[in-house]
């Protein structure tokens, strides 16, 4: 029976991080909690390299997947260009969901890795971009499985990354409406912890900034997650009653902000327009359609895999490399917008 | 080295259907194939059970989720619910899709039964049922793996079930348009291979039936597959521009029909009313917002993970009882219909 930082967190009672943390020395930990923590693993043996000794031994075919959620349409669209490229290379797909949790990120990441798989295709769970806390990363880089991190990625790890240029996506959207002649242009976002948020929030300001129109950081609305919060998001509307433009950082807090619109009254785009990020079914079939910021989740899940199976199946170099492949945005105009 | 299904069939260059037939002495094969996949997997020790041999001997606390989809609301909610139980029962959730591929659903099944996890969660792939083959859930079984199957089920595997009473939710919608006073209704389905299209449509006909309006063979259009077919449902709407509501077997055809209605000038509900089935975002943000089926999704995540789970650790009794939990379908009245 193998011990994993999950038995050891419970029979403490404390939580993962800390036993990871403690496992390696940090100062962030007190002396009582690491010394308990390390007397504990070292009397039951645990060892977080017997993972990787295993996986060198065998292929497995197999990849495994680590992602947020799957209630946002950018995730399934992944996951399906990762499906599409891998299945063809004869990869299977395996999905763990860590629902923005940095405790269920890393013990799904631990039980994959526990031989399962060859790799790992992630995107970071909002806990784990919040506390910044990469150890379980660092660990399976270190044991020389590959890892690829696409749209939340963090600077901290060495891996290959995939992702769009966020800053542009929201840049390029915020100049549309400003040549629109919008003046009063709202961002719907999360915290800046997010990264893929702290930089779509960039790009909108520099627009703003570029444009002349200067920055109100009043008409930015940050919201703790990017779970929906329809109070959150009515309470904003209700003090901004003058805004005529709406950028949001997806598609489900655009596509609810038009309803509130339109329950006002207003017409869409002739007294106020929208543009969101994601470009899934809920953009397409809104009425009036929601103009967006594309991500091309599937082109981003098939470079993903890629990147990994061939690191997979590649020889290894004497120094490692790792790229990052950054991919163009594309806005998709549709009725919420002048056309 | 261990050889599957898989790798028979493609060295054979059969398929794995065939492959998995052949190995039950199935009379759909011929004897030449028959033999050939025989003497191969002997010559290769090909062994269908030592997977269950592995899983008795050791718990994963993993469960293994193989579904057809993910870009279903419906499933993502399913997710949702088995994540919610499992995780507070010290399981973890192990995800792959077969992407309506009979294929895909053999090597994922294949893939985790080796050791991987406890137990499935299963919805059929619309080719599994196309197919009426089930010789991998039989496998399965027979070796004391426990399977929940849920929404797309099959009465010709013995094990524990839960789904909605689709025939009573379309009962109830179609039964809630003619009450407001609508004649001729149209259906927008799948072929009757898919078990729940099949159930929705005899709702929907006994309603038509019951009511004394009878049924319209024509005003049904039944489409290969639940992935979204533009052209089909245009084309359909194209031909019977006299329809004034219309129920539809899930969100997305709905959501769409809903905006070719708007673009011909139709107002919702005075001139044609809708419901779909699965209350997702895309029922709750559109514009009107749709009546919908609710599914109850969570619910039904939650019940399979309870029963499996239950299963997986509870001893096994001389005579093994299964048990098929049916829930009773909500209609979630929204703007597209009157109320």
């Amino acid at each position: 029976m193998k011990i994993t930082l999950k038995d050891i967190a419970r029979e403490l009672e404390v939580s993962i991080s800390t036993v990871s943390k403690a496992l390696k020395n940090s100062e962030e930990i007190s002396r009582d909690t690491k010394e308990k923590v390390q007397a504990f693993a070292k009397l039951y043996n645990y060892k977080p390299n017997n993972i990787a000794i295993s996986l060198k031994n065998k292929r497995t075919k197999n990849i495994g997947v680590v992602i947020p959620d799957i209630v946002h349409h950018f995730f399934t669209t992944v996951i399906r260009g990762i499906e599409k490229y891998a299945n063809a290379r004869g990869y299977n797909v395996i999905v763990c969901l860590s629902e923005e949790s940095f405790d269920k990120e890393v013990i799904n990441m631990e039980m994959l890795a526990n031989g399962s798989i060859d790799g790992f295709i992630m995107s970071l769970s909002s806990e784990t971009q919040q506390k910044g806390d990469y150890n379980h990363l660092k660990e399976v880089t270190e044991q020389g499985i590959p890892v690829v991190l696409f749209d939340r990625i963090t600077n901290e790890i060495e891996c290959d990354k995939v992702v769009i240029d966020d800053e542009l996506g929201a840049y390029r959207a915020t100049q549309k409406l400003i040549e629109q002649g919008r003046k009063k242009i709202a961002l719907i976002t999360t915290d800046d912890y997010l990264s893929v948020s702290k930089a779509r929030t960039m790009g909108y300001k520099k627009a703003l900034t570029d444009s002349g129109l200067g920055v109100d950081e009043s008409r930015i609305l940050k919201l703790p997650t990017m779970e929906m919060d329809e109070k959150g998001i009515k309470d904003f509307f209700e003090g901004h009653q003058d805004v005529d433009a709406v950028l949001c950082v997806n598609e489900i807090f655009a596509v609810y902000s038009m309803r509130l619109a339109q329950e006002k009254g207003l017409k869409i785009p002739e007294d106020i327009s929208f543009i969101g990020f994601t470009d899934g079914f809920l953009s397409k079939y809104a009425y009036p359609s929601l103009t967006v910021v594309a991500q091309h989740g599937e082109k981003m899940g098939e470079i993903s895999a890629q990147m990994l199976i061939d690191k997979v199946e590649g020889e290894k170099e004497e120094e490692e490399t790792f790229q990052t492949k950054i991919l163009e945005p594309t806005l998709v105009v549709r009725d919420s917008i002048f056309h």
